[in-house]
């Protein structure tokens, strides 16, 4: 989903009026993309969606990184396409449908509406339009089968068409030498899909990205730790954000707690995990241990949330060199 | 003009491939533009426009303010028309004429694209779209009329119908009891029409606003101080701008210089000058003295060149009531 729109600030009060709740993400209809747009506060737009942030940042590390997507031939579709390449994604795949900018219009690129409150939360409205459509025939599978980790969006499993995606893409995947990582996404996406992703889990999947919330809702624990244990139980490398509290990294020699970098002012959370996910992902293809892995996950979700926005600002390779993880 | 997209950071070397001189603002038609856009890196879109940033910063005040302006009926247009109203400009008459986001749109919303080197200095190619059509039939006479202070930008003196919108507007404000202000808006601009801003500012013009270069340009001044006595000589209320170096104020009293308000990190010193002027105007229009009215535009200038973009981002009346100019 690629293009996101930011707003603040949204005193909470305004969150209830466009029946939003605070923290949460919402799939909405375009029409309803539409209605919460006009209710919100002047704004500013900027490329985004969770996976191609983790793509923009693995690439601003200097990693290399592919990525596959669908938009719409739109005003945003043009300018993710341009974003995602500018910022260095060296094989962007973007299938890109007829479509147009008329507010009637039927096909349009995702859109995510996102409001951040004065604490840095944000509140998110998503339309996902055509991405919502990618199938297996949108798949580079060349792409596939060279890559080192093939990186799955939670959020995706929602649609029919993309979900048949995700498997083919895990086929192709482990067909080749990769590993395949998947993001949980969303406390309620895993609600919805709990079955599903607790047999990904146990099955196709080599690496977890989640949040303390989504390990629990996935593993039906009462406590972070009981979430934690059941990590342990599928033997998978895995990565749990917690916030201000930073991560806790699963590997063979057991679970790791790595703190949080510090930030001056959380200005907006948004792209927090998918940022993680690019640090980790990046540590992983390039030979450091877990637990560096996780710092490098903690130093980009830090740039990430003291801007505006789900793209990095700051030189990243400058960040982590200064954090002697170069 | 209303719409913008920075980016970050292109370094010298890039300006020069790109044909741009570094600091300047170029005026290109919509090939050259979407020619520019291909060759700059990932970036982000948000409303923009010299007189609109103006606009919504006096709104951001707590003032009240009206904009005239035109844009077509394309993404951006639609994005222009929402920011403005939601950032509390009471009285936006916005003409919309027919567009598309086609790439070979003959029609379309203004756009420039905004290069923000290291040090924070910004290098504009502007299309100007259908905002230089905009023309007298486009005003709306009874807002001039009943209002204060008609600021108008000097960057639409280049187009025709423009300047003509320019001319009745400065007609009907006289006909009414507003001010009529100018900003030269740019060096080249003014070195364009030299003869004829120096007409205006010795005939229409009651309330001048110009950056150091400009109003150098403007009297041929060889020193600073020569250009500011070329301003005492009009006899106009003249607030003239110089970056870190603060600004001088010059009225009735003779002229006074300002500091600068003091800046952490001079990040994007696009909209400077816009926002001077909306603290400014907001001033003159609360019964502010001169020099009073000069603090608040530094104040205002401040927090735009703080941060990526044009349009205030922090709680303007917040910030000078914590200033003691509330």
């Amino acid at each position: 989903m690629p293009w996101s729109t930011c707003w603040r600030p949204p005193p909470t009060a305004d969150l209830g009026r466009l029946g939003l709740v605070k923290g949460s993400m919402e799939l909405v209809d375009l029409g309803r993309s539409t209605a919460v747009y006009e209710g919100m506060g002047a704004g500013l737009e900027m490329s985004g969606g969770s996976g191609a942030n983790t793509a923009v940042g693995v690439a601003a590390l200097g990693g290399r990184v592919g990525y596959i997507g669908k938009v719409a031939n739109d005003t945003f579709g043009a300018t993710f396409r341009h974003d995602i390449r500018a910022a260095g994604v060296e094989e962007a795949h973007i299938s890109m449908v007829p479509g147009s900018d008329a507010p009637d219009a039927e096909v349009a690129t995702g859109r995510c509406l996102v409001l951040v409150s004065e604490d840095g939360e944000r509140t998110m409205a998503t339309h996902l339009g055509v991405a919502g459509a990618l199938g297996p025939e949108d798949l580079d599978e060349g792409l596939l089968a060279r890559t080192q980790v093939v990186y799955l969006e939670g959020y995706l499993w929602d649609q029919p068409p993309a979900k048949k995606a995700l498997r083919r893409a895990m086929e192709v995947a482990h067909a080749g030498d990769a590993l395949v990582a998947l993001t949980l996404s969303d406390p309620f996406c895993v609600g919805r899909h709990r079955r599903e992703f607790l047999d990904l889990v146990h099955g196709e999947v080599d690496v977890l990205f989640a949040n303390e919330e989504e390990v629990m809702m996935l593993f039906d624990a009462q406590s972070f730790d009981d979430a934690v244990s059941g990590v342990e139980e599928t033997g998978l490398l895995a990565a749990v954000t917690r916030g201000a509290a930073g991560s806790v990294v699963v590997a063979a020699s057991g679970p790791v707690g790595v703190r949080a970098e510090p930030v001056a002012t959380v200005v907006d959370t948004t792209g927090a995990g998918d940022l993680f996910a690019a640090g980790f992902l990046y540590g992983l293809t390039h030979g450091y241990e877990p637990e560096a892995c996780g710092r490098l996950g903690g130093l980009c979700a830090a740039e990430i949330i003291s801007h505006m926005g789900a793209r990095p600002q700051a030189d990243l390779r400058l960040l982590i060199k200064e954090a002697g993880l170069a």
